[in-house]
C-alpha cells in the first residue's frame, strides 16, 4: 500500500466527481442553487435511480431493503468474510446546499472506489457503500431514519407502521409509491452484527458561521421575510491549516418535546393578574435551558430551544398554548441526561407559578454517544500520513448515521474542512479510500493485495 | 318618547333577528357553527351583498365609498342636518363565531331601525347605519381600516396602494375584484367633521374565559394539533346580573413589532459561549413585556406576546432571527407609551448583551384613548332607564371602529353581556334604537317626534 501510495499520481477525478455531484442536486424541488429533496418525493426517487445507476456503472452489486436503504457492494477475494463500509445520505432538507450528505459521502464514497479500481485494487473483505434513507428528519421528523433501523431498533420497526407525515401520507403509503414495503414489515432491515467489520463515514465538518471567512454557503433557508444563511461549514479545520478530521467520538443528542396550555383571551380584555400566559412559560423555559447548560460547567453541553411556537399566534390574544423543542447534546451521557432532568423541573415549577398546564413533556430521543473504534482511527490516521496530510483529531459535535452504525459495527468518521475547492474533497475522498483499502485487508490471513 | 317606550309591546322581533343572523353566517369559508370571512373575497361579496338588499329592503339609501365602507340612509324630516349614526363590520376572522360584529351590530342596527319604524318613528335628524370594511386585521394586517380612512388618515390612504397580503395579491386588485377602488384615490373616504352629529356602537363584551359560567363558545380556532377555544364572551356583565354596559372610555391601544437578527448554526457544533441566539433574545423580550407592564402598578395597563417566530424553526438550528409582535393598552396614554419606552429600552439592552442585532423596532401603531361623549352616555343611560334595565359604566379594553369615529363624531358603545338568549341582543337592539331615537331629536329646533 505504502509503496503504491507514495506514487503521487495517486487521484480523485475531482471534476468528475464535481460533474456528479451538480447532476445530483438538480433532482430538486427548489430552484438551484438550493436543493430540497424529501423522502420518497418524485425527485427522490429519480435522485436514487441516479445513485444506483452511478453504482451499476462501477460494477457493483446493488441491494436495496424495505425502507429503502441502497447497498452497492464490490466483491471482494475473500466475500465470506465481513465486510468494510461506508455510507451517506442524499434527502436534503428543504433549501439546503448541495454538499450535505451528497458531497461528503455519497458520490465520494464512489469516488473512492474508482480511486481505487483505477490503482488495479482489489479488495479482500468486500467493500460495500451505503445510501441511507432519511438521514434527515424534514418529513417523518425521525432523523437517521435508514440507519437506526438497520442498528436494530424494535420500536422504530413498529412506529413506522403508525407514522404519518404533515399532510396525513402514512409513512407506509409513501415508501411503497417509492417502490419499497412491499411486504410492510422492517425488521428485516435490521442488520446481523456480523455482517460488517468496519463503518467509516466521510463529512464535511459543520459549525459556525464565520462572515468572510471564505466559507461557502451550506444550507440557506428562504423565509417568508427575509433570507437566512445558517449552516455554514466550521471553519475550525480550515482556520488551523490542517486537511483532515479524525472524529474520536460523536456527542450524545437528546430532544425534547415541551406543551404548555394555559388560558387565551382578548389581549386587552384580560387583565395581567388573570392571566396564565402559556406564552410566557415557553419563554422562561427557553432561558431554563440555557441556565441549566451553563451550569452544567462544560464547554461540552449545549442545549437549544430552535422551535417555539404560540397559538393561537395572533397579537392580540394571549397565547393559550405553547410548543417548546429542545435539543441538547454533551459527549457525556450522565451529564447531559442531568442537564435533561433540570429542564423537566424548570418546566414543573414555571407551570405551577404561572397556573399553565404541562400537557407534553415528553424526551423524544436519548441516544447515547459513540466512539470511533481504535482500529479504525490508526487505519484513518495512516491513510492520512501516507497521503502527507495533516490531521487533528476531533469530536463531532452533530450526529450522523454513523452514530447507529456504530452499534453494528466499528466506526470511524473523516471529517473534511469547510469546502474551498476541490481538492479538498478530493484530499477526504482519498483518505477515505485508503483508509477502506488498508481496512479491507485487515485480518485477512491471505496475501494483502497491498503491503504496507 | 317616555309615553311611548312605556309601553311594554315596544318590540324587537328577535326571532327574526336570529334568522339574519344564521343567514349571514353561511357566508363563510369554513363549515359551521364556525365562521370564516375574509376581506373582499367571494363569501364577503355574498354577505356585503345580502346586508346591501337589507338595507334596501328597508327602505334606506345605500351609498359605498372606495374601500367598501357601506352606508344606508334614513333619510329624517331634518336632512340638513348632521346624522345620527351607527355601525358595525362583518368580516370574520378564520374560525370565529358568527356573533362577533354581525351580533352586537350589523343586523340589530338594521333591526333597530325596524323597531323603530315598527313604531311608526320618524327621525328628524337622518339615522345612518354603516358597515366598515376590514375591522379585523385578517387580510392586510391593518385592523379597523374603513373606520380609520373615515377617520382621515392620510398615511393609511397612501399606504394602502402599496400593500399586499400574504399570497402577494395588493390591496388595490382585491379591493377592484369586489369592485371598489375604482379610480384608485382612497382620500375621497374621509368624512367631513360635519357629518356626523353622533355615533353609537353596540358589541358584545369581550373577556377571559370562564369556563362552565354558562358563556357560549365566542371564537374557535382549529390548529393543527388541537383545537383551541379562545375569546369566549365576558362574563362580567351577566355575573353581576347587569344588562348593560355603557362604555365611557376605549383603551388606547398599540402596537410594536420586532425582529432580533443573531447568528444561526447547528445546535450542535456551536458551543455556548460562541452563540447569539436570536431566539433567547425574543425570550427575554416577552418577560421583559410582562415585568414593564406590571412595574406601573396599574392594573388598567396591559401587555402581550401574542406572535414569536424563530427562524429557520428546526429543532437542531439555533435560531438567527426572531420576530415578536407586542400590543400594550392602557386608558392613560401616557403610561402607556412610558411602558413601550421602556420596553424600547429592554429590547436594545439585551440585544447588547447577546452580541445580536435589532434588526426592526417598530411601532405600527400607537392609538390615543377615545372617551364616550358626555351627551352620548346621558342618551345611553336615559333609554337604559326607559327600557327598565340594570347598567353599569365601563372601559372597553378592547377597541372597535368607535375608536376611530370618535376622532369624527361624538361617540358613544353601548355593551351586552355574554349571550344567553336571543333577549339579551333584544334589550342591547332596544337601548340602541332608543338612543338613536333620542339623538335624533337633540338639538333640533322643530317639534321633537317623541318627547322626553
Ligand atoms: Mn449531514
Ligand atoms: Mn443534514
Ligand atoms: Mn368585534
Ligand atoms: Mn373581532
Amino acid at each position: 500500500l505504502h509503496e503504491i501510495l507514495s506514487i503521487s499520481s495517486f487521484s480523485v477525478d475531482s471534476l468528475n466527481l464535481q460533474k456528479q455531484i451538480d447532476e445530483l442536486s438538480s433532482f430538486s424541488d427548489s430552484p438551484a442553487p438550493s436543493v430540497t429533496r424529501i423522502l420518497y418525493s418524485e425527485n427522490d426517487v429519480l435522485a436514487r435511480r441516479f445513485i444506483k445507476n452511478l453504482m451499476a456503472h462501477a460494477g457493483l452489486s446493488v441491494r436495496e431493503d424495505a425502507v429503502g436503504n441502497i447497498f452497492g457492494r464490490w466483491k471482494g477475494s475473500e466475500p465470506d468474510l465481513s465486510v468494510v463500509s461506508t455510507g451517506s445520505h442524499i434527502d436534503a432538507i428543504p433549501y439546503s446546499g448541495k454538499y450535505d450528505g451528497n458531497l461528503g459521502r455519497r458520490i465520494t464514497n464512489q469516488s473512492a472506489n474508482d480511486a481505487l479500481t483505477g490503482y488495479g485494487f482489489k479488495p479482500k473483505r468486500s467493500l460495500e457503500v451505503i445510501m441511507f434513507t432519511s438521514e434527515e428528519p424534514t418529513r417523518y421528523g425521525i432523523s437517521c431514519l435508514g440507519s437506526r433501523l438497520l442498528a436494530g431498533s424494535v420500536s422504530l420497526a413498529g412506529a413506522l407502521k403508525q407514522t404519518v407525515d404533515n399532510h396525513n401520507i402514512s409513512f407506509l403509503d409513501a415508501a411503497k409509491s417509492a417502490g419499497y414495503a412491499k411486504n410492510e414489515d422492517f425488521s428485516n432491515v435490521f442488520l446481523d452484527d456480523r455482517i460488517y467489520s468496519a463503518f467509516v463515514e466521510l463529512h464535511i465538518e459543520q459549525g459556525p458561521i464565520l462572515e468572510n471567512e471564505g466559507c461557502m454557503l451550506f444550507y440557506s433557508f428562504t423565509l417568508p421575510f427575509f433570507t437566512l444563511h445558517i449552516y455554514k461549514c466550521q471553519f475550525t479545520l480550515s482556520l488551523e491549516g490542517v486537511s483532515i478530521g479524525i472524529v474520536t467520538a460523536i456527542a450524545a443528542p437528546a430532544s425534547i418535546k415541551v406543551e404548555f396550555g394555559g388560558s387565551g383571551g382578548h389581549a386587552g380584555a384580560v387583565l395581567m393578574p388573570q392571566r396564565n400566559d402559556a406564552g410566557l412559560a415557553a419563554a422562561e423555559l427557553a432561558l431554563a435551558v440555557e441556565k441549566h447548560v451553563l451550569e452544567s460547567r462544560s464547554i461540552d453541553t449545549v442545549g437549544t430551544v430552535g422551535i417555539l411556537e404560540l397559538h393561537p399566534g395572533a397579537i392580540n390574544s394571549i397565547p393559550s398554548k405553547s410548543h417548546v423543542e429542545i435539543d441538547t447534546r454533551d459527549i457525556d451521557e450522565k451529564r447531559r441526561n442531568n442537564v435533561i432532568e433540570k429542564i423537566h423541573e424548570s418546566a414543573v415549577e414555571i407551570s405551577k407559578r404561572r397556573g399553565v398546564e404541562v400537557l407534553e413533556f415528553k424526551i423524544v430521543n436519548q441516544d447515547p454517544p459513540a466512539c470511533s473504534d481504535d482500529s479504525i482511527i490508526k487505519a484513518m490516521e495512516s491513510a492520512t500520513q501516507v497521503l502527507n496530510l495533516s490531521y487533528k483529531k476531533m469530536i463531532s459535535r452533530a450526529y450522523h448515521d454513523s452514530l447507529f452504525m456504530a452499534r453494528k459495527a466499528p466506526m470511524g468518521m473523516i471529517f473534511i474542512p469547510c469546502y474551498k475547492a476541490p481538492e479538498d474533497i478530493a484530499n477526504g475522498v482519498k483518505v477515505l479510500a485508503l483508509t477502506l483499502a488498508n481496512l479491507s485487508n485487515v485480518n485477512v490471513s491471505s496475501q494483502a493485495a497491498f503491503s504496507s
